[in-house]
């Protein structure tokens, strides 16, 4: 288990999202270190293509200024895929905390050439999650990264 | 006055944004000669960070397939912005047609180096509407564009 109280808050939505049959991503927003929004993938739950866990979570933290964004971090139990890559380079987020990207990799060399550092935890437990899954619905897996 | 009837409907939801007291820009998902899906930006009226007019539509088309996505082409009244072009990478879209790129302009040149068709129409209608928007209300445009 991670010893980083925000991951663990990830992974928690992302059990959540698993608990309503949903796709197991979570994460959350810190700014200031308090988290200032939650989230995980709602495709199922919701029938939405654009609610990744990171954009549920942007969009649950509702409507911030520049600055709040710029000294904000990103926990994803999975690595952002392009929307929400370009949706940290969008709000110019600085900083986003990576469970895992051993089972789908975004465009990580592509952000962090615009100045976005990432932070890769290689995390155990967001691997499992991850792996259980795609064994158990590959079709669903594939909607979702667009294959 | 547009020819294109695609271009035409985003720019109808782009003025049915302003006349909703929102961002004046429209978007529609066409498959096929077909428009699937319609959108404009939702920030003011949802109070949404994710809900520009690309996502607007994106959303509104509701669960695609992969092969329907990659056979579409997306039009948008102003040049997709880095979060708009991701999710157009997310998923495969093969073109993007963009009313004008003179009063914000999107990583276009990224996108293009990924695959993906620009057609760039320098429309007068939609620059006149986001010029006069961004005169009007600088400091919710500069929100919506992460400054």
């Amino acid at each position: 288990m991670t010893s980083d109280p925000f991951m663990q808050a990830a992974i928690e939505e992302a059990q959540k999202g698993l608990a309503e049959g949903g796709i197991p991503i979570g994460s959350v927003l810190v700014i200031d270190n308090r988290i200032v929004g939650r989230g995980h993938n709602q495709r199922v739950q919701k029938g939405s293509c654009l609610l990744h866990a990171e954009m549920d979570c942007l969009e649950n933290a509702g409507r911030l200024k520049a600055a709040d964004y710029r000294r904000a971090t990103l926990y994803s139990t999975l690595s952002p895929c392009d929307m929400c890559s370009g949706t940290v380079l969008l709000y110019g987020i600085k900083k986003v905390v990576i469970g895992e990207n051993r089972t789908f990799k975004g465009p990580e060399d592509y952000v962090r050439s615009r100045g976005v550092e990432l932070d890769l935890r290689d995390d155990a437990q967001c691997i499992q999650l991850m792996q259980d899954f795609i064994a158990r619905q590959p079709v669903l897996w594939n909607e979702d990264i667009g294959e």
